[in-house]
């Protein structure tokens, strides 16, 4: 991990903010947010600002530069990492910690009176601005908009936004075509008296035209905006994108349909342009919906009367729901996974005692093995390969200079997934291919347990998420342990591997109901600094359940595992274990043969298979 | 339950809303919440306005009439009372149902453009007001405070405010003088920079003052406000209460000590000019410390710079962590209970064969067996004591018209608790008198196991109540079953059988972590209308866990019961119990028979004494 040097560069920054080119009265403080304009999780090179500026490449983090001062927020998971590629003209503050202060109690204690604070309105959220801006206003500052991006202004290799050739998706694919997709999309409209809808995540614009792209890595998704509204639907792209004859049709550009299902194209830039057009042109009790996460810029146009703002768009749980060729593209998907896993394991069992495995070599071997399953896009995150104290790096990914060997005496993680056309996967497996100790058996059977408590939990329809967080850690809980990361997130179709608006978490109380159709993922762990991490994760799919009695007519959910790999048998304290948790264990292993061993059959891969019999063998 | 006439009552209310006497300009609805100007949750006679204009009597709703329209909005748990209570002048406005509007939405379409919509700003909450006054100005409309109470205009017989006498109490019963805590809270105000706080909450001024009072039935508290300088000390209440010799001389009021312990007494009334004549004296950097849930009226009192309010007080989280000498009393207080409870069963299966007891001679024999014991001082919550379908009525209590005879045939449920010098309970036990069906054993058999599913967690430090709160519906979820209540709350030592700011519910994300020396219940249940109500609660002690390993030296926590009180075998159906649940239920019936039986054995009461030996038979 390197050090990037950044005198020179803050040197220009400070310049620029008080260079007349971009701001009418110079800025005594500048905000770089982590986020492209579309608040995605993962982003493009050229949205890699802070990165730019300060050198710390992880997911999550804000840097403020202010005439002398350079700081930089993190969470707990990248204090290292973000120390190690910082140089000593930042500060590093450490989110989390008691002495840590906030962004805004920072500013007030650094800024000389009546300061301007400049931030990009397209990279910052509409409700952090709001946030931020009412902290400094009542300290006797201003947050300002400055509409030039400081830092574009002085990254003179900035890499251009990729514009990634667009994939059409059919209905095999996809279950409904984007003309249905927006019939159900201005029913709901309607429903709620709502004239026009702004789509600003790019993962809701590829799910509702059945497109996807590869713009960002690891997510099929392309840089776009939409704006339907109940007769007119406007989609916001490069051009470039739409000569191919495929997407033409796809998208029934030559062949005008009906007028209310006419696509409107135009570059994406104007989109800006665009909803002031929409905006101007609104009848006095006209709403525009739109996500409160929406950049401050787009939500700035729309003036505050009509703005019916959500934390969760109608595009965005539509989405959550996933429909029988979905749920359908999914398991395929899981089996061709399992597949190229069984494959790598039974590999791995092989080659590790020659010591020639490193935790790169096997991440290789896994995407290897995965490509040659039919319609592997890519992969759907980095691999989380990890081996030995590695592991207990809960986002751990390995580099050259942290690249170990894998041996018959440290306990193996590997948290991986790929983008398939009919699906998207993520698994987490944690084996140990020598004799693991007592310690690691006893933790691994904890977390194993609460695995299965959420796994197998029954719970009433509307019940949220966040309701089943502690049935995953009870076990560890009572001997005293714990884990400090989520249960589980929503997973995309052919999207990105994590989505809104569910999930199983202590921290998350904004999550909506769990529904039969909604995939997410049941991944508890446990972590011992410096010695090992366990971590055991399925996706599961939320189907409706049929307990003893009927309480209110409200209908029982529970969970169906769509993940198929063997969970390894030897890393198992079958004693920690009860009758109806080895019952649990048994009937999946039994799946997992009978499905994933099918498909091996089928495709001939002997060694796997023979694996996978011999790892799924009946506990007692 | 009678209906009250209110075609008179509404004339005179919709002219004083028209009387220049009380408002300079008409206003056109008129908002009656339900609280008074401490936003207890129980209140006074003379603050029970709503019943007064609408009769409904119940713990929750709130009233608002137009010039046209009266209506009430109250939840599920009122929903019968409330259209009983009601005359057809009423709209009732059932809560949670998606057709209901909110009150917002509902004055906003009823109300003729630019409307005044009028509400009593010491009975209005801030965090209300600032709600209702947003909406209604959005829609054109505006909030206001009209400073004469327009029920208490029309009310010819209210009861005067009660003045009741004030209780002192010694160190024996709170481990802490009155100084101690007055000491406690300027740390903790020094610490965070605060220079006034305004305690306005009666439970938090009785507490710190180590007084308590009658002027609520079933809540020890007595009218007052107080506001701590860091030098300064100031009491407002009835300069009555302050002439007996006991309390001047608990307050030292004619012996002044130190000056900054001196305690200046004002009227109850004098609060308002009281904290005007503190904040023109304010330093530009003075932060007043106060809860967010305190009335408008004070709180507008606080210039918007210099309001620090927060959602639970210093004193309210002070006043939840017991010490030892409230857990002693807690402890002593729960054991008197248990005596009389086990005298009271041992009574009812004598007499309940021969037909004579009834909900309310149980209820009442339940006050008396409880009024015999030491230091006993009232109830702390109306009894609910119901038999068969009654007990699927969650917060039922028995009246002369809905009273129903004890047999053999069918589950009594009995919910109560009583206030003694030393403590306060609140426990509910669920018995069958003859031969309970098997259905009713086996939901019985879920409730208890989600009962002790809680009550033996052990979770780490720092934990939210919330988070166990589907520990205790686990066995329910299973079988499809459910409870629509939380499963625990706060419990005051000699104070109010309700108190924050912790809990256990699904509902509840701004609770505090769980602390050792916290006292909460754990009180799941199950309610089959029509037919039978199932309750198991304890009140529990929050107390530290030694589990094998210490996950980042985070400490664990677990909870030990104080209520002491036989759980009824015969409802258990034990096949469905584990192992583990049975050896719960026998050490759970070998404290209750070593500890209440040696009081009992003390007392000299023999048949409850056999009565106990007999119910806490181990189980196999």
């Amino acid at each position: 991990m390197t050090t990037k040097i950044t005198v020179e560069l803050l040197r220009q920054l400070r310049q620029a903010m008080r260079n007349a080119r971009y701001i009418a009265e110079p800025i005594q403080a500048y905000i770089i947010p982590s986020g492209d304009a579309h608040q995605s999780e993962y982003i493009a090179p050229c949205d890699c600002r802070r990165e730019f500026i300060c050198g710390f490449n992880g997911s999550a983090g804000t840097a403020i530069v202010t005439e002398k001062h350079a700081a930089m927020w993190t969470d707990g998971r990248y204090f290292l990492q973000a120390s190690q590629q910082m140089d000593n003209n930042w500060t590093l503050m450490k989110m989390g910690l008691k002495e840590t202060p906030s962004q805004e109690d920072w500013l007030i204690s650094v800024l000389p009176e009546n300061s301007k604070v400049g931030v990009d309105p397209w990279i910052i959220a509409a409700d952090q601005w709001k946030n931020m801006s009412k902290a400094l206003t009542s300290a006797g500052h201003s947050l300002v908009a400055v509409q030039d991006n400081l830092i574009d202004a002085i990254w003179t290799d900035r890499p251009s936004r990729p514009s990634t050739p667009l994939i059409t998706l059919d209905l095999t694919f996809t279950g409904l075509t984007w003309q249905d997709k927006i019939t159900a999309l201005r029913s709901k409209m309607a429903e709620r008296k709502i004239s026009w809808f702004v789509a600003t995540a790019l993962d809701e614009i590829a799910w509702l035209f059945n497109l996807r792209g590869s713009d960002i890595e690891y997510n099929p998704v392309f840089f776009a905006y939409a704006i339907v509204g109940m007769s007119t639907i406007r989609l916001f792209v490069d051009a470039k994108r739409l000569t191919r004859p495929a997407v033409r049709e796809h998208l029934q550009l030559d062949t005008p349909p009906k007028a209310e299902m006419r696509i409107q194209t135009a570059p994406y830039e104007s989109v800006f342009t665009e909803l002031q057009a929409v905006c101007a042109s609104l009848g006095p009790k006209e709403k525009v919906w739109v996500c409160d996460k929406t950049s401050c810029s787009l939500m700035q146009v729309i003036p505050k009367a009509h703005r019916a703002p959500v934390p969760y768009t109608p595009l965005c749980l539509a989405k959550a729901v996933k429909n029988a060729t979905e749920i359908q593209g999914m398991r395929m998907a899981h089996i061709k996974d399992a597949v190229a896993l069984c494959e790598l394991f039974a590999w791995m069992e092989k080659e590790i005692p020659k010591g020639t495995v490193t935790e790169i070599s096997a991440a290789d071997k896994a995407e290897e093995l995965r490509s040659q399953q039919k319609d592997f896009v890519g992969l759907s995150f980095p691999s989380i390969s990890s081996v030995g104290p590695n592991g207990a790096i809960i986002h751990y990914r390995p580099l050259p200079e942290t690249n170990r060997t894998l041996s018959q005496n440290e306990v193996y993680l590997l948290d991986s997934g790929a983008q398939y056309m009919d699906g998207t996967t993520d698994v987490t497996r944690t084996m140990h291919f020598g004799t693991p100790s007592a310690y690691e058996k006893e933790t691994f059977t904890y977390v194993l347990k609460g695995h299965i408590a959420v796994s197998a939990a029954v719970f009433p329809n509307g019940t949220k998420g966040h309701l089943l967080d502690s049935f995953a850690r009870q076990a560890l809980w009572e001997s005293g342990l714990d884990y400090l990361h989520g249960t589980g997130h929503g997973v995309g179709c052919f999207l990105n591997v994590h989505e809104g608006p569910c999930g199983i978490s202590y921290k998350t109380f904004a999550d909506e109901p769990l529904e039969a159709g909604m995939i997410v993922s049941d991944e508890p762990g446990y972590y011992e600094d410096g010695s090992f991490g366990i971590r055991i994760e399925n996706v599961v799919l939320v189907v409706p359940a049929n307990p003893k009695y009927n309480y209110r007519n409200k209908g029982s959910l529970t969970f169906e595992p769509l993940t198929l790999v063997p969970i390894q048998v030897k890393m198992m304290d079958t004693g920690l274990l009860t009758q109806k948790e080895r019952d649990w264990v048994n009937e999946y292993h039994r799946q997992c043969r009978e499905t994933v061993g099918a498909e091996l059959e089928r495709q001939g891969r002997k060694e796997a298979l023979d694996w996978l019999v011999r790892e799924t063998q009946p506990i007692v």
